[in-house]
């Protein structure tokens, strides 16, 4: 296993532990933790899909809250617990190595502020390509859960009022749209994920709150991946 | 009543007859007529909300098809069809002066390819404030018609497949989604609206299939609308 050290040098230094061959977290989790709206009042951050707790760090350099990753693979959980202990974050944040499907085991129901997700993001059947890799294809298919699950859970755990975010392809947004509003979420931001300004949006960001009002939807100024060039190479890039 | 006759030069030398004092079509318009997929097999468009007829006079210099547009607004309506006569369109564009609610008198179910819309934006309560001129209360509140009425009636004239384009406010496109499902509608293209980049959207273009299958929804570029600028003065900006 060649286990790398990367600097994320545009927060606070932080350092983060990748596997080169089979795990590197991707620019979508830089993104996704970008898109967070930071509040004084947040306690508890739970991160489904966890991977090596790209989200959990870097959230960690914005706001005061714990933190609780969940990621069912121990070899990445592994990793992200190498890349707690060398940012000394150890009593920020806590990794879970289980499916967050089990995340009642673990938390009280609506007893978290902010629930972030960066889900696999293929459907699994059973003629799914899937890569031979087993890490790789339960980072990028839907074998352990469904996109469903991550609504359901996220349900059961977050307060009143308590954010769910999302990053995912945009071709799935409808569907994203729909379950939200099958558990009683509403859509509250949204932000597109350009590689190319002229092409097509690569991957959406959504925000939602629990029991929301629905009709505040807010939809951020585009965003043009090409200005994290600085970082390529030393995570996989979505296309 | 100051009636001006403006041309669209991008578009063939169409003209368009505007009332300056209380109608001129909007910016959004043009976008959303812009934003229809053409195909060599459409043969007939119909407009709801058609007002002084913008998006049929628009598509008619991209296309074969023809068109039929509702306008509940008879002053509206004259001045669509002044602007059909002086570009000679009479034997591609009939406007109706109904509401399209109305559009099963006129038209059999599953007979349309395409219907367009650029509906009122804003709910009408009892307590809304609208503008004391009635023409422009009824073009940009739900005082005739409700947005879901578009949905109901897209789908009785459209033919299985056919496709339904909006534009609206991006706070609604939560509902907008949940209504076209409830009609079996499915999510094909959406396209968001910029009045400055670094700002949020002010406006979406929504591509729906009735029937369709969901999961393969494109999100285009963004539209930076400060490109439109030499059209400023002629008509209304959304802001």
């Amino acid at each position: 296993m060649s286990i790398v050290l990367n600097d994320l040098y545009d927060y606070e230094g932080m350092k983060i532990y990748q596997n080169e061959d089979n795990f590197k977290f991707s620019l979508d989790s830089i993104l996704l933790a970008e898109f967070v709206d930071i509040k004084k009042d947040t306690n508890l951050i739970v991160d489904f899909c966890s991977g090596n707790a790209p989200v959990p760090l870097i959230l960690s350099t914005k706001c005061n809250a714990s933190f609780k990753g969940f990621e069912i693979q121990e070899s990445i959980y592994d990793l992200g617990n190498k890349s707690i202990e060398i940012n000394k974050l150890g009593n920020k944040i806590e990794l879970i190595n289980d499916n967050f499907k089990n995340v009642g085991k673990y938390l009280e129901d609506e007893s978290v502020d902010v629930v972030t997700c960066n889900p696999p993001y293929f459907k699994y059947e059973d003629n799914s390509i899937i890569n031979e890799d087993d890490k790789l294809a339960i980072a990028r298919h839907e074998i352990t859960m469904k996109l469903e699950d991550v609504m359901i859970n996220a349900k059961y755990v977050l307060k009143n009022k308590g954010e769910l975010y999302l990053v995912h392809r945009c071709d799935r947004l409808e569907e994203i749209v729909s379950l939200l509003n099958k558990y009683n979420f509403s859509l509250k931001k949204l932000q597109f994920i350009y590689s190319n300004m002229n092409k097509e949006a690569i991957m959406v960001l959504v925000k939602a709150t629990k029991n929301g009002k629905t009709g505040s939807l807010k939809v951020m100024p585009p965003v043009d991946i090409t200005k994290y060039k600085s970082y390529q190479g030393m995570f996989e890039m979505s296309d």
